[in-house]
């Protein structure tokens, strides 16, 4: 008995759940959990199925020639994600994460840490865990996010977290993890897009401030939402007392967003993305 | 082309979704959307299937001829529920209640409002909705609750609403209609069960206070929870104060609590609902 | 014995609390609840004092004298306010706030409502309320204003509240009542400015949606924020579900940041708020 | 220039921030920030007053001599506070402990930790931080209480923190350290007291969980509470799931609940709490 993740993503038609699940009951598939979404406007359907059973060869072969043309199916397993985290200086987001590999608590391995400056080594290697220290200094952007890439590729991750990375990647690098990199961003996005979020909070006079996970793509802070939260501030905050209590939705954020990735339970479709939570 | 609602609820077995969902594919019938939950403890299945096109009066029978022994398969409409709703003297959540009628902003329509006090005649009849004031003054609880039940059957209502109904009714009253009560109460339950749950609230200096929508069952305060929600409060709040802003979440619980039963978004099993919110 | 609220609003200095309150024990006020807030940055000192006692005509002259030059001191009373509610088509904020009135729930009388449609003038006429129904049809938006302000005018009202009002106002409306013009706008603020803010985080695929109060200036969207709340969303939401989603937190925010307006907790220092919630 | 805190715990009278707050004047201290609160049923009055300057020995004698009777006047210092902390194998909210202790993000050192089993040591060692394994196993409760206070004594801690510490501690205990010990409890109280809270909100079907740091006294999770929050929960919980949910919740209600316990905002009166939070 094995579980293993079904995720289908195509045009969306009449019989699809039908023909799908008929397929898992025909090679003796049990489904543990369905969740369907379709998007009406774009037509488009999304389902992640997870079964448990022994999985036969032509299983996924035979959903794929029951979905429209264009589909996508494939069928992922529950194993750990390996993760590759960048940083600068800033340690509550690492932290956390060091915390949920020590403790297993996220279906997560860090297999490095990679920081472009060496503040962040000590807190790392306490818990057995190689620290790269990638300095930009004298380094044009396109050389270091080279250098940085070097290291990565090594580990081969499933992901690249940006856990307080404050520095602004390279297209050329982007392009090189498609729908493989994550970022918190410390503001409720779009709101404060760019660099100061709570200095420009501040200054605002908002009365919320919030965190939001996505997905990094060419264009900075815009792409795919994973994940936001927020929490209520009023006048007596200052930008820093803002920049601390958003420490706290910072981390909380980053680990919910990782919980549904390494979960399989994110679809991603055009700038945006389908989460089925539970 | 029409739109109803599949509402299955049996024992889980394997191949239930795919047998569902091929009868509706043979029947032309397109699935808006589909949800389904399984609670693995009780081996129990539930699964909402909104769907379209023209109904078969054999659609019915044949669904539930492929499920197990002892299943309930119901295809219910997307009409407006009739309510009647039972009041005291607190105007906030029956004021919610007419202006969503009055907007047509909840799929309800309500049919009377009956009090046991004649204090809120006025604001309910300004939205042209009957008033019966049923009072309780010199009969025992038996014969008052006998005379709402008089009432109440008069309408034929799909649901009656407890909208700061502040007397305790008769096992007869409950039994008279099973599933079709919903109560607001003033707390987060199962904290602060029974009277004056703010008194009690201030007394033990909690930081939280909230609200609870529920099915009435026989046991006070103990039927299956539909929706909860909470707000913050501190020090600064009296006992007043925190029943002034506990109506702001009493409303909101009941309103979302409705939503979801009006909408057939709601299962109950044992003391437990399964909510579809999506 | 009355109550009044001491409202200080001046330069930071030393002593300026022991100053105040020593002629508050000089004139044998009892100081029911205090609060003070210092702005570091611009050195400036907030100071809410309620009071109860007889008040004699010195002890406002007092209090300025005590304070640094061009400090603001003012005793205001805790008499309900005078609203005019302006509003379009969408009746869930004048709802809400006609109950409001009606339960007397909150510090304010509705004096009347103004509409650029005539939709609302049944809902409004319930609760006995004066409707003026001033179309914008053939005007430019400079003589609907000046027809709005000639109606407004007839009532003198303490605040004007733009209860989903779907119009720009010119300078001239806005410079007419200044700290006076209240609105609630169908985002969270500063993200999605402007119109169709629901199709606007729709596009994006936030996962939050959010409404803020904010007190109206010149600049569109832009004056200081009174207060703010947010649901979160996913991706079963269309641009219609948010923005039927919203109505609960925009007539909740509007009510909130009025309730604070109203019982004179609200002031504002360049484009900000200090909000005494308590 | 030095900065203290001056902490008024009294009987209400009128002049007392009067008083207060001119003896500041004539010591030429300046108040950064001054929070009061009054709770009118027991006609008692808080204050925390932020001072800077150079402080004269005969300062808190000045202020104490122009309080009531009965009345508590402190000033305290803004240095760190020392913590020992306990813990049994749950690693969420130590781990949590350990990082703000590294990072330096809350105002407090952690001088031990001790534990009923040894499963914490190593992660608690990756910190520096000395790890006492005091085991109950064939020991009366008394008698293993009184070997982990021969720990505590050791260490003269400001403030004992139960971080997932599972057993019950002995009158003794709790009578040694009054107004020290703050627990963590993983529901929101008084909801689910005693043993497996989670547990029982699964089985009530809650829609909303919780947790709550609170002081110690001899009653079982009944006293003072100084911080709480929540989370949802539907039906695809488990009663684990709700348990892996609600560490995020606990870390952070006990993060919180110390950064006011440890920068001196926590006053306590019978059995409540009054917190200013800012």
């Amino acid at each position: 008995m094995e579980r293993k993740i079904l995720l289908t993503d195509c045009h969306d038609e009449t019989g699809i759940i039908a023909n799908v699940t008929s397929i898992c009951s025909k090679y003796r598939l049990n489904i543990v959990k369905n969740t369907e979404f379709v998007a009406h406007e774009q037509e488009r359907f999304f389902m992640r199925t997870v079964l448990e059973g022994d999985f036969n060869s032509n299983f996924l072969s035979d959903v794929r020639a029951a979905l429209p043309d264009g589909a996508s199916a494939r069928l992922v397993s529950t194993a750990k994600k390996r993760l590759v985290v960048m940083v600068t200086k800033e340690s509550h987001c690492l932290g956390d994460l060091l915390l949920k590999h020590y403790a297993q608590a996220l279906n997560l391995e860090i297999v490095a840490v990679i920081g472009n400056y060496d503040v962040l080594r000590e807190l790392t290697e306490k818990f057995n865990i190689p620290y790269h220290h990638v300095s930009h200094e004298g380094l044009t952007r396109e050389e270091h996010c080279r250098r940085i890439m070097a290291v990565i590729n090594e580990y081969n991750p499933d992901f690249i977290v940006l856990a307080k990375y404050m520095r602004i990647l390279t297209p050329e690098f982007i392009e090189a993890y498609p729908q493989k990199i994550i970022n918190i961003h410390h503001s409720f996005l779009p709101a404060f897009i760019g660099a100061k979020p709570y200095e420009q909070a501040f200054n605002r006079g908002v009365k919320i401030i919030g965190a939001t996970a996505h997905f990094v793509t060419e264009h900075l802070d815009e792409g795919p939402i994973i994940e936001q939260d927020v929490i209520k501030v009023d006048h007596n905050f200052s930008a820093e007392d803002m920049a601390l209590a958003g420490r706290d939705i910072e981390r909380l954020v980053l680990d919910h967003a990782l919980s549904y990735v390494l979960d399989n339970k994110v679809f991603i479709y055009g700038n945006k993305t389908v989460v089925f939570k539970n």
